[in-house]
């Protein structure tokens, strides 16, 4: 299934697309995010539900917007340096265990919102990658029982500001400017994309495709970072784990390239679709 | 006035401490720490309802426990090598700008409270900070206009897992471990402390002490701290910014020394009081 946040018409809340459609969840009970993610077993069956009833409401997705999947995750967890040509592009070594930092969850933005270029940094840069959301509290989970934990899957563009992010050596100012973390279009369940590792992904602006990879080559895969992170930290309904992006970032090319006001950027993942957002410059 | 969350006979909650009592704020309304930092300034008057009223309910302290003050801040960010002779026990460069990392608030746990020293950890250490306490909204705030984004002082034990949290360049997994960050014992308000960067820091385990210094050798001080912060990302009521430590950590002796079970720490900083944690060994 395919999970969304909607807002059309008279309404708005969280609900289920097939075939151009958007399927309210509130004829079930589960009208919004919140109600969502506090049960995710009630959600997933009120899903279920609404697309098995032949009179169920919907909404053309040509007439609604979709938002983030997740406005407010609790946490966003993004592993660094996780593809191994991103790695050496950066001139950092191959890393023997995941490099974590987090983004904050007020830089969260929807598919077609607006990515603001802040007038703080030269040196503003995209970052295409595969995100699992995860569906239930998770402690100590060892690595065969890691897809239990998590729902489904999205697209996170990690924007950065690459100036800001490397002024020290702790990243999260830089990744967590307003607007930085667009995510969605819809969270894809796992049991339509029953394997996350073998997915094409790609980054283009304006049509000039800048990152292509497949998941596949991921160092640490979800299985070893669900355990690896849930041996430390708890793990919750709505969290983000962004797996990190591929090499083809600007601070990786040469000359190194920066994003600029008016620029559509579009992060595509098989399986679950593209993330489209343009850039503007700040407002000053 | 000194502000704190706790938990005694029939009733929990957050009041206000003076003379050896808490007076609870329910009776203005004000019963919880969510209804304190939703409307903060809608507390502040509760709080100076409750202290002019001869009548008010209060608790002897001796009969309740004090809760971290602030249980579950929206975020925690940590200034990291802010002190001169931090930076260089740590090995690393007195910072031009400042280094920002995070906690993560499912780590806060209060005074008295164990700091459980995990299993996956041979290096566990302490830190001393000074920590503010957010009490509005802030964006883009001018330096000199830092104080009245600010509710007041507390303290706040870094704890910190040295061979997680250095075992990639990100810091945010070693500082997040279940227990990790002590706060407490009272919010001691803007208008009780007026000059945070004037106050003797000391730590000490089980009498002995390892860290003392005064706030005012901070490289980057609470006006130009929040101007930084609040200029890249909004703070809201109850974030907290902690300061950072001065020397003698753990990491910086030699020979090094890490913690072990059943010592206890204790952070004292003058005009707030101290913060005791007792460490134990993680059951396996």
């Amino acid at each position: 299934m395919r999970l969304v946040n909607f807002r059309g018409g008279a309404q708005a809340g969280f609900g289920v697309e097939r075939d151009g459609f958007v399927y309210p969840l509130s004829a079930e009970g589960c009208a919004t995010e919140a109600e969502f993610f506090t049960d995710v077993d009630r959600g997933l069956a009120a899903a279920r539900a609404v697309l098995l009833n032949d009179g169920a409401q919907k909404l053309a997705l040509a007439d609604v917007e979709l938002l983030a999947p997740v406005t407010r995750p609790g946490k966003i967890l993004c592993i660094g340096l996780n593809y191994r040509d991103h790695a050496i592009e950066s001139g950092m070594e191959i890393p023997k265990v995941p490099t974590v930092f987090l983004k904050l969850p007020h830089a969260v933005i929807g598919p077609g919102a607006e990515v603001v270029l802040p007038a703080l940094s030269q040196q503003p840069d995209y970052e295409a990658e595969l995100a699992a959301v995860i569906g239930k509290h998770a402690r100590n989970v060892r690595a065969e029982d890691w897809e239990q934990y998590v729902l489904g899957y999205t697209v996170l563009n990690d924007v950065s500001a690459r100036d800001v992010q490397l002024a020290t050596s702790q990243w999260v100012l830089g990744k967590s400017f307003d607007t930085f973390c667009p995510l969605g279009p819809a969270i894809v369940t796992t049991d339509e994309l029953r394997d996350p590792h073998a997915l094409d992904i790609q980054l283009s602006i304006d049509g000039e495709t800048l990152q292509h990879s497949n998941t596949r080559e991921l160092i640490f895969k979800l299985p070893e970072l669900i355990a690896y992170l849930s041996a430390i930290i708890p793990l919750e309904p709505g969290d983000i784990i962004s797996t990190g992006t591929p090499a083809g970032v600007g601070l990786g090319r040469t000359p190194k390239r920066w994003l600029r006001p008016g620029e559509e950027m579009t992060v595509t993942i098989e399986g679950i679709g593209a993330l489209k957002n343009r850039t503007v410059a700040a407002r000053v």
